[in-house]
């Protein structure tokens, strides 16, 4: 998690006030929020030491209501009469109260780590720790605790730059001390043990919020960041008695529906004929390739209707050699697949290694059609996005390569098309009742897809936008990314 | 897991036949109510080679209608074509559908735990098998389905002769494979390797059930006793929305409250008296021993208004040493209480290590009068048997004595008590309305009870029924057990 770890997002001065700014409001109106719904909110700060979690749990708390929150400063070690209770003993004791802020400046797992490198913890005992650790996260989150833990990463030069930096000046000088030296000295054997106890306490209901605390004020507005959205969900998943499952995977940011533009996204006749021409030689001759190094590759489409999804994907197809690949039409399921878990019918509708398997409509109805006409209830939807990453997580761990594309297209866009249908009689086909009752429900699909793109976007399998009011455009993109993709991995 | 196995219950073989008819005919009623709730059932069976996995498979399907189950023998390994997919592929095909039953002959352990004594998997493809594992096994359960795993155990002296006997004939002699020989002669290398995946894939939503196998009948009762188990609560999670949370702990079983005897427990006035002056010496000096020893000791008291939980509980305070004991009396909670994880308030009053800690009344208010007066949700209290049998286990890991009392009496005693408390003005304050209320709702708190303690009589904190219709007896016996539990540990 620190090894592949994402840099924050870069900022201008005037951007990271606007947003400061913005966060900061939205959590001092989150507290009344968390009042009401007496909803514990239990943030654990952990990290490198001089990675700045004092400074910033000093800004965060600047927006709460002092009768809300408390500080829990937690000594790296128990003292003599703690050590006479369980190592959680003192912990525990500080967990908030309903309705209530406790910001922990550090917690359970500095006392672990520091035991493993000074081998007063040996391998049992840390994987019972671990254990226990685990189960408390649990139980709390069970109980309906938001438990939000984040660690603060520096490099090792980063660290070393701001202990000397302490130690120039008289004034800070006390804030350094052996076990500072210690650490950056043996910064390699730290990252390994913090890094193996990250992994091994990352959880959906109490996961890991990596942040680049290189700078104090970008470290602020990633933590407001976090910890608003989380609040935001604990609040509704609340309403819903849903447990409250965050996301523990490494997320890329796209943009909303409405904010993606269109309008230039267009080709010529001419430029699509070359470049079509030139891809799909492209993407033929890496085919070949992938077949022989056995590598399978997942391409995962979704549009609205109309947007252009079966021509886009013909383009594809016509480049691959057909025995390698196969496309999969996915409608609703069928009685013995609806009598199974939703994603064992996709499950099952893998490629081999060395193939291509295109899915025209996919796994994400789940969170979109079911949804939306309540074949599935709230909690089953709520809880796929994390089963949905768990699933391509799984895939891309096997080795394949899952490029998933949105085929976007405007609403005036899709009125015409569909007219367009209606009024041609090849094409009636095409068009049925369902695509115009659909239509009226627009702005909840788009609720709806903007809520998955975001909770599904990984870093292993982020989503591709293909603007497609122009389909020559949207089908030049596509060869595009899939080349790209590829190429990644050849 | 293996290791602190607890062998199967000896039975004569006429229980044993009466037994297995009720389970197998329990079973049969079962599966009509399986299909009309649509509930999978996934029936994992593991173990050592020779074990009967196959012959006990073969018993427990013929109370099924053919219909409603298949089995899936799955190969040890996969074929060439298999290892094309990701690993868990050719099982997550197998899965079943909603109202039937799928019983895996092996499933993805097997293919692991060879893979890790083969070399052909290393350690970080073992964890992340045992994650992907995990994970998958998390979703089927989330998404409805029962996931019941049983690993055959026997010795490596029964596994030998097994082997043996199936070579010297030659209809049998084909059973017995290299591989088979190879697991006898490395009996201990596969029962680490064994061990280690049962713990890392023991989880709540699916854990495991160790089947004592020498004996085929026996092993047929206890898989049928813990199918049957299983399917009821199943069954009444599914109705309830509530997670099927299974035991993960080894239990100890108890009677039912309604066949507890009360009558010949009874003690003349001077058996008492000498009983009560020895056992008082014994504890006092086992008390300084445990002091000095750091052990801590915790008791839960439990049990009828008017049990005599008081002066049974003074018969043990008499003994120590007021310095190294406190009594925390627990009424409902305070609203700081009720504003935290309800275990905070034990957690809390722990005592320290060399330290007695007697709670009179205790965490299991939530299973029975949170659960009965509606204090807490049903998707809660169902919960908390698992919450507190883990909250316990990390207690008895510290290092803990845990000694749970319910102290029983009927309810002709408990009436004859009340109007004595009634009637005689110096008890009156012991009595309320409360208590005639509570006494109203006898038989469902004695439901509540026995299903209490049903699930969380661990083998690490039993239960420990004091028959108090005589308060003499009671307390010898509290006394006795407190002596010999605390004697196990010195």
């Amino acid at each position: 998690m620190l090894k592949d770890f994402i840099k924050a997002e870069k900022l201008s001065e005037e951007e990271l006030k606007g947003r400061l700014e913005e966060e900061r409001s939205h959590l001092f109106s989150l507290q009344m929020k968390i009042k009401d719904a007496k909803l514990p909110v239990m943030v654990i700060f952990e990290g490198w030491n001089a990675a700045g979690k004092g400074e910033v749990i000093g800004r965060v708390i600047r927006s709460i209501d002092p009768r809300f929150f408390r500080v829990a400063t937690m000594d790296r070690q128990p003292s003599e009469d703690e050590k006479r209770y369980p190592f959680l003993y003192r912990f525990v004791k500080e967990i908030p109260e309903a309705g209530k802020f406790r910001f922990f400046d550090t917690c359970w797992m500095e006392e672990v780590v520091e035991g493993m490198i000074g081998e007063s913890i040996d391998e049992d005992e840390y994987k019972k720790r671990v254990h226990s650790i685990n189960v408390m996260e649990r139980q709390l989150c069970d109980n309906g605790y938001l438990v939000i833990k984040f660690f603060f990463h520096i490099s090792k030069k980063e660290q070393k730059k701001r202990l000397e930096k302490l130690k120039s000046s008289k004034d800070t000088k006390w804030r350094v001390d052996r076990e500072d030296l210690f650490q950056n000295k043996n910064y390699d054997r730290f990252l390994d043990t913090y890094e193996r106890y990250l992994e091994d306490t990352n959880g959906s209901r109490a996961p890991w919020y990596i942040i680049d605390a290189k700078d104090w004020k970008r470290a602020e507005l990633q933590v407001l960041g976090f910890l608003n959205r989380g609040i935001d969900i604990a609040l509704t998943n609340q309403k819903m008695n849903v447990p409250i499952l965050q996301n523990t995977f490494p997320m890329e940011k796209l943009p909303k529906l409405s904010e993606i533009p269109l309008k230039d996204k267009s080709l010529s006749e001419e430029e699509y004929r070359s470049e079509l021409d030139r891809l799909q030689k492209e993407l033929k001759e890496l085919g070949n390739r992938l077949y022989r190094k056995k590598i399978p590759v997942i391409i995962a489409y979704e549009g609205w209707d109309a947007a252009g999804k079966g021509g886009n994907i013909k383009r594809i197809t016509q480049a691959l050699d057909p025995r390698d690949f196969v496309v999969e039409p996915i409608a609703s399921p069928e009685p013995h697949e609806k009598a199974r878990h939703y994603l064992w019918r996709f499950w099952t509708r893998l490629p081999k290694t060395g193939h291509i398997t295109i899915f025209d409509r996919t796994w994400y109805g789940r969170v979109m059609v079911e949804r939306l006409e309540g074949f599935c209830s709230e909690n089953d939807w709520q809880r796929a996005y994390n089963e949905i990453n768990e699933f391509e997580k799984e895939l891309a761990d096997w080795g394949a390569v899952i490029i998933k594309f949105w085929v976007q297209i405007d609403k005036d866009t899709q009125l015409a098309r569909f007219n367009d249908r209606q009024n041609t009689p090849e094409k009636q086909w095409k068009i049925t009742d369902e695509d115009w009752r659909n239509r009226e429900k627009w702005d909840l699909y788009e609720t709806a897809i903007d809520e998955m793109i975001e909770k599904t976007s990984t870093a292993f399998a982020p989503w591709h936008i293909l603007e497609s009011v122009d389909k020559k455009y949207a089908r030049i993109k596509a060869l595009q990314t899939v080349i790209d993709e590829i190429k990644k991995r050849l």
